[in-house]
């Protein structure tokens, strides 16, 4: 009796936790589209996306938060220990990258609006679309990697990082020159230089994401490791 | 028997809380004096300071990463419930952002080496001393709130931020302007930005902290609300 009690209860905590984590993703869909309208906005002029992106971000803030009120409430109500604990733990902190990459994306959309309202330049800032895609790659990777609690795939993803922070500083030296070249440019450059930035963030946290994939799945904090000891530390080499 | 052995349990648990709150206060101690020495190494062009800033950015880390795996020993064998739990819930948010302030004087420091590679304008990038002062006196009221878990403060220090916002958008147009006027400083003027995005970044870090303290004293959580419907919430009041 008491074990068909306890089974009984162990299954509706395994439904819980799956019902979490179909709930993060449902959160990492929301802010993938985010960021894809910010950038469409951007790149197309489209004020009226640009100012949909800024008012969806309550359903954001909103999901975020019920899903983290939902974890504290498994901790008080389950209590779980190790694992289990991890795991939401874990789900606590990926919630919150995923609410950040939804700021940085209004970001972009309050970018997309200043540029909306100046004359559009013939290469019509397309210099941003190719960070945008690797970044839009990244995030999308991420979600994927959680979806299937896959670390290696967690590793690769974070790894892309790098290539998105190269990417993003080359796009910094091209826009400072225009910059230096034409001085009429600087305020619609400096929009260009914060929605780059604000893309650097979102591949940030698609990294930490990857990070916290690692923590839950493995329970090792890799965090302000570089990737080689990342990868050590989950294959359980030494770090030297 | 039980009794004792139950109270003496909550006191050892009590031990366990209080420690780990001075280790919060340690990490903000730490953050503190590295927001501190980045702006001094910016102002005065001490790049030795700022290399030092960079360095010591492991300890900061070193140092959450240890309160998170103690904030989770601790979830894990006391199981912690009600206010225990939330407290201890507060905390993982609280490191987090304090960590991020961190990274921000990181990124402080490091374009207080470009610039001290640069030849120094008259006005010494003065500019940004009064918006780094006015953050630095957020984030240490920030952290006398969290160490009174003093709600009120709280509520004051984050009706602050609009301020330290209102400022950083001052300070952006003005260096806007000095770009236009003079092509050669772009790249110097864009450090100065990158700087000023921190500072305002380490705002938003110390504004979330007094969403945190709220949160764990008063169970009330009151993130992405305005400072009114905050202060509504926290009174009781209904939101209209």
């Amino acid at each position: 009796m008491v074990t068909n009690n306890s089974q009984h209860i162990s299954q509706q905590f395994e439904k819980e936790l799956q019902d979490i984590r179909s709930r993060v993703l449902a959160l990492g869909g929301l802010v993938e589209q985010q960021v894809a309208n910010a950038m469409d906005a951007l790149l197309t002029g489209d004020s009226e996306l640009a100012r949909e992106v800024i008012s969806f971000d309550d359903e954001v803030n909103d999901l975020e938060l019920s899903i983290d009120e939902e974890c504290i409430q498994i901790i008080a109500l389950r209590q779980p220990t190790a694992s289990d604990l991890r795991l939401v733990s874990g789900i606590l902190k990926t919630i919150t990258d995923l609410e950040r990459i939804g700021d940085e994306s209004v970001g972009i959309a309050k970018m997309a609006i200043n540029l909306s309202e100046k004359d559009r330049p013939k290469r019509n800032y397309r210099e941003l679309q190719s960070l945008g895609n690797h970044v839009r790659g990244m995030l999308r990777d991420a979600l994927d990697a959680f979806a299937r609690f896959d670390v290696e795939m967690a590793l690769q993803v974070a790894k892309e990082d790098r290539d998105v922070d190269a990417e993003y500083e080359a796009l910094l030296r091209q826009l400072m020159t225009y910059m230096m070249e034409d001085n009429r440019a600087v305020s619609r450059v400096i929009d260009m230089m914060w929605s780059a930035r604000s893309l650097e963030r979102i591949g940030d946290h698609a990294h930490n994401v990857c990070e916290h994939i690692i923590y839950l799945v493995e329970g090792k904090d890799v965090r302000h490791l570089s990737i080689e000891k990342a990868e050590k530390v989950i294959r359980g080499e030494p770090l030297d």
